[in-house]
């Protein structure tokens, strides 16, 4: 039937979602509710031009400066640099960091065409040399790209006078040694932590 | 952010996807293409009304009879029972049935409150008792439900002179003994067959 065949087409598109799921939800909207159904359409319709991005730091922003760039409350000392715009809502949804962010547009990654021309790092290094930060915290992803990222920012900020940081990488807590992968494992052993 | 978290609000209401998975979804709409958007979101909104029930069997149609009632090279003489529309698109699919179907509209469920009443049982009679089918496959599913509703649709064709059967229950193919679980394992023991 065309309408359902085109729209499992279109829902099997989206991450995470394979062909089985896909007709899951199809049938799953077909009978539901014609509100909801015009709600999430609507929703999702409109997603993209209500979502920008903030000038200042590159963070989603419903218009203008984002949240975090221009609540005063948050510590204006504090940089967490990311790769991505939602990098920056697991941070600060994980209610442990409280300072500002600096949002990359990805990882250096050579073999995908992407070098550090295609990502901020002009406009880092301008908000760094700014002067007010004492920490830069590094929170590219721990893959080699979001590693390479990283020796490239410790080397673009190294005139300037702030402690930088990086996430620690390991053993996930709640985790098994058993079902650890062996880069984690290697990475958790090699970045070991005196215990006395 | 408002305009994020209703999205991910109205996603995570879907069968099958958490909030981790309607977050990662809400990301990829606002990064993917406009275009992609707009039908995926025309196509939700016009699913119910694009979808019909088939006057005759009750599996999904764009308008009138459905395409296996009016399809003239299937077998009219073999009917296959179902309990939802989407029941019929599984079996079809599969490529391995060529006759018509009866949908229920569900299973006979006291503890949910349906009954024999709500389903689609005085309509089978008639279409069976009209005497061109010469099986009954009834594909409800292999549950408590399912199996009452079996039991109800043998005492209801008990008079009907036409052979009845009902889908094999048993260990799932490519699986493993060790990961069945207790009521299929109790079944396929319960309904071996002999091999010899």
């Amino acid at each position: 039937m065309e309408a359902i065949d085109s729209l499992v087409k279109l829902l099997s598109r989206l991450p995470g979602i394979g062909g089985k799921s896909a007709s899951r939800i199809a049938y799953h909207l077909i009978a539901s509710d014609e509100g909801y159904n015009s709600r999430l359409a609507e929703s999702i319709a409109s997603i993209k031009s209500r979502i920008h991005f903030c000038p200042v730091c590159g963070a989603y922003s419903e218009g203008g400066e984002c949240e975090y760039c221009s609540n005063p409350n948050r510590e204006r000392n504090l940089l967490c640099i990311v790769e991505q715009p939602q990098d920056v809502i697991t941070i600060a949804s994980s209610g442990i960091y409280n300072g500002l962010f600096h949002v990359l547009g990805g990882a250096i990654n050579p073999m995908d065409g992407v070098g550090p021309d295609q990502l901020s790092f002009a406009s880092l290094k301008k908000r760094v040399a700014g002067g007010s930060f004492t920490e830069i915290i590094i929170a590219t992803n721990p893959t080699e790209e979001g590693d390479t990222t990283a020796l490239y920012i410790r080397q673009l900020l190294k005139d300037c006078d702030v402690s930088i940081t990086r996430l620690a990488a390991g053993l996930p807590i709640g985790g098994d040694l058993e079902y650890a992968d062996r880069l984690t494992l290697a990475r958790s052993i090699r970045g070991r932590i005196s215990f006395r």
